[in-house]
């Protein structure tokens, strides 16, 4: 059998535990595999495109665990109701090949892309940060807002959206936390005195939501949105200036903010920092810039985290995908038992 | 919602239609899938090797379903009761990126595989063909024999394996069946005589199950059990004498019997067969092979026929494996609903 831990499961575990807390345990997960960075084995993406958007495979296998995540990326699905992105993953032990957790990540990618972006930024941000903008306030602002509280101890945002409606969606999905929330009529004005800026608007486009001028010295910029071919957000010249770091430098050349500029450019590898093999900030007047475009071991990390934090729980169910003959070579046999006979025999 | 199809749904849908029955439905759908090859989106499969084996993702499209399988080979799995093969699918839509199907596919494997032996000598085997020889009664035997008795009338069978109680297994099994079967001491015998010879042994190493002076003028051999890297089963003078007939060169040439012979060995597309742009069976003197090793859209019928036969059915259940919230912008919101109205949101 195998665990299934759905939609409703993931609400209910995460309202158990307490969102913060959640965020905080997964956070470990992530920053652990990033540690272990040279253990896993990294592929890119497998796409398949369509003229209505993409679906892709994200596998990785840390030689014990192998992991996938099925994701698609649909601009147009909200004009019909649905979500641009949705996603699952599955879990397998390597020494069967038995998958062992079928999980949703629709909102475990919600909130380990929070997560990765506030562990960034425990490394990357100045200590003394207590203020951050959000530039854009869709689907994963929530989810930024709240990791960085609890990993960094936010309590201070300025924010800005271009639909008004959005920015009331964010102000009463937080108004039980002690967050206080500036709502900007401009992004210049909501990044303007801001230690931390999170950019994560969700037009497909080449935007410049911070044009070079809006960025002063010892800013850390955690830039989520710009994360495929022709999505961008920072202008180039606010590259130039900072220090640039990365997850999978040969995906995020091809999907972060990082593909404007030449196959060369510098970055530094984030699990180089994590593991104390690179420097992270290096003055009060750097800028240094986190090029999210997430990455296939942050989901296993999420999956892995996942499987532990249900075990003992009420929190999933199982699923029959795998068969269980008791003779492995006579599987033709469960389809002769007696019904109820076979039925037990894969419950 | 997504629909799931577990081990259990499979076996009661499989009696309730009746094995055969199934089988056939299941060669229109592949032959389907086969005469529109140049729909589909193919590439190789994407493996992540290790030492206890090998698990994989193979995915395709036809630019309005996308599918993919997972599928282990673990050759040591069953020294502790667990099977070398296990697998499950996933179909989606392609215009939303949702997926819509969850599937066991130990036992479709199983079924497809067969279906796609037996529609492959449909096409490849003499017409007036009456006796199958099967060496190997392995997990696929009695499959390949049901296809075979359903699509070509197949009823009497010599069969060997090394182990006399995989004999007498597959005996069992059909033995409410009115196939003949005729149980012989070496493979030589099995295959004397035989106007089809079905090769489906499980070793994983360059065997000769079938060398060139067993194989007479006007055999077609369906050649199973030769499928990954250092896995044959015939002697390469077969090949030579014989036309061989494959379904995705790329992949047969690194798979197939024919990983034996130089890389431009002539093989013949089997879709183009189906598809009547290439001839099958010339003579009744030919030797021809179908060089079969699974390709990703076989999986994609099997898929696509489990969900049509499903549809109306009690033979699946729901998986709240993707989000619906009232704004796809408000994920966040899933976990701020009161639970009963959250659940009934996802459920």
């Amino acid at each position: 059998m195998v665990q299934y831990v759905g939609v409703s499961n993931v609400v209910e575990l995460v309202r158990s535990v307490g969102i913060e807390t959640f965020l905080l345990g997964l956070v470990d997960y992530i920053e652990e595999d990033f540690r272990r960075w040279e253990e896993f084995e990294k592929s890119p993406r497998v796409a398949s495109h369509s003229k209505a958007g993409v679906i892709e495979l994200m596998p990785t296998s840390d030689g014990q665990h192998y992991g996938f995540k099925y994701v698609n990326g649909h601009p147009k699905n909200p004009s019909v109701g649905l979500q641009t992105v949705t996603a699952f993953g599955v879990l397998s032990d390597v020494a069967t090949g038995y998958p062992c957790l079928v999980s949703e990540m629709t909102l475990m990618t919600g909130l380990r892309t929070a997560a990765t972006s506030a562990l960034a930024a425990k490394y990357l941000a100045r200590k003394d940060a207590r203020t951050m903008a959000i530039v854009g306030l869709g689907a994963q602002s929530e989810f930024q807002a709240l990791a960085f509280r609890a990993l960094l101890g936010i309590k201070s945002l300025r924010v800005y959206d271009i639909d008004p409606d959005a920015a009331s969606k964010f102000r009463g999905n937080l108004a039980e936390t002690d967050i206080e929330i500036i709502v900007t009529k401009t992004a210049e004005e909501a990044v303007s005195g801001a230690d931390i800026i999170t950019t994560v608007t969700a037009d497909k486009r080449n935007a410049t939501i911070l044009s070079d001028n809006m960025v002063g010295g010892g800013v850390h910029i955690n830039a989520v949105g710009g994360d495929c071919p022709g999505k961008t957000e920072l202008q180039g010249d606010i590259l130039r200036r900072a220090d640039v770091f990365v997850e999978f430098p040969e995906q995020t050349r091809i999907e972060g903010e990082i593909q404007q500029m030449a196959p060369d450019f510098p970055v530094t590898e984030l699990w180089q920092v994590i593991a104390g093999q690179a420097t992270g900030r290096r003055s009060d007047t750097q800028i240094t810039i986190f090029d999210s475009v997430g990455f296939a071991t942050e989901d296993f990390s999420a999956l892995r985290y996942l499987r532990d934090a249900v075990q003992g729980t009420s929190f999933y169910t199982e699923l029959d995908l795998t068969t269980q003959p008791e003779d492995p070579r006579n599987l033709y046999g469960l389809f002769r038992q007696p019904a109820p006979a076979m039925q037990r025999s894969v419950a």
